[in-house]
């Protein structure tokens, strides 16, 4: 799967209200690498002043979108459609998760299908459908904003399409990708060991016969973060400073 | 994991600019089941006409929003962050995907950071993170809306949060495995970092002007590193028992 396949896909609105959501819209579409929109009887202007302004580098797809009468017209060629929808009503099937049935529109020409900021869609809209998806919301207050149930839909199909959909790209933890950066070897690190047990030896902080298992913690610690060559080279410059300025006195502040 | 898991995250934006954003982001929020609202020095007013009519009925969680002039502020008690941005710059660590970054929010009291809507976070702001998020986007437009960032965020945190993730839910990254421990909460740490400039200023290690530059380097090393609680009081106890020492004068190891 590539981003092409995001080319075929048409974003179909049905009768938006709303300049800043139809332009919010194809904002999201140019970030998910959509670019198909499709507006039927919409009831604003898409290329309101407002629409504009929230396409920001979406305009192009505002200004090449297509108006069609009737949702029928909006998936001429389309092989598969999806339709969202907050409630399940009269529907036949039940309603998918987005992450389970968004897919299923990357393999050939599809439309995902969006209702009315205030009433959805139609029975009669939602029957032009072969499968729904309901985005899951509190029940508190499930109803999304037009422009924000897209982007999360698109957002979801960009992640497919790309093929970082969740588990597969190998877990990118902070820790294990701080790559470029050179990790020390176990011989620096066990060089900055020896040297901070024996300042913290010498500061009091460790006693000889504790010395051991007090180090232990911070080996854990500093093993667990990774440290870069350069970080040991850091804290190691730490220690010879402060060995430094132990061997200065005290108010060594005032020398400096 | 439930739904409560939700009341405990906060979601921060930082010196947001447009009050149709804040609002959208207070609806979505309410949506998604997520109520702890965070402005940090927001440029615009939360009451704005426009604000209240785009959160529509998460008009509550745009009243109850929480003011404050800086982002530690944002943070105080939580105990883990991440930081959404749309460029690695010179982060240390991988951005990492939503799916497998935020889940681990959902563990503790915790912060998700948006930065502005023209230039993000800094990297003073980005270092208050322990873990980093992109959303996937388009090279060719990758910059989102802020709502609609927050938006896909707060939809992926609800799926987890619900577990209807689609396959697995909730990838253990090797990070969150650090098990049962308490992590140390963003201020105990900041305390550390404070403590650690103050000493490493006096034994002349950093001077005042390269400070702020040189203690970034240790941040991002301990926050990579997620420390206990227990960790920082260690950490702690040796700048304590340092500066003891310093005030000894020299030859210390042999009082003691």
């Amino acid at each position: 799967m590539d981003e092409s396949a995001l080319a075929r896909i048409r974003i179909v609105l049905v009768e938006p209200a709303g300049p800043l959501n139809v332009g919010s819209v194809a904002r999201v579409m140019k970030n998910m690498g959509l670019s198909q929109l499709i507006l039927v009887n919409p009831q604003c202007d898409r290329q309101d002043e407002s629409a504009i302004k929230m396409a920001v580098h979406g305009a192009d797809i505002l200004e090449a979108a297509q108006i069609v009468n009737e949702l029928p017209e909006a998936l001429t060629g389309c092989q598969r459609a999806i339709a969202t929808t907050g409630r399940s009503r009269s529907l036949p099937t039940a309603l998918e998760h987005p992450r389970i049935a968004l897919p299923w529109l990357l393999e050939t020409p599809s439309a995902l299908i969006f209702g009315r900021e205030d009433r959805g869609l139609s029975n009669d809209e939602l029957n032009y459908a072969q499968r729904f998806v309901r985005i899951p919301s509190s029940p508190e207050y499930p109803s999304l904003n037009l422009a924000q149930s897209v982007a999360v839909c698109a957002a979801e199909l960009y992640q497919q399409a790309i093929g970082i959909a969740g588990e597969t790209p190998a877990i990118a933890s902070p820790i294990t990708t701080q790559t470029h950066v050179p990790t020390a070897s176990l011989d620096q690190l066990e060089g900055y060991y020896q040297h901070l047990e024996q300042l913290l030896l010498e500061i009091g902080y460790i006693y000889p016969h504790t010395a051991a298992r007090r180090l232990e913690k911070f080996r854990r610690l500093y093993n667990r973060a990774q440290l870069s060559t350069q970080e040991v080279a850091m804290l190691r410059g730490i220690l010879t400073q402060m060995e430094w300025a132990l061997s200065q006195g005290s108010g060594v502040d005032d020398r400096l």
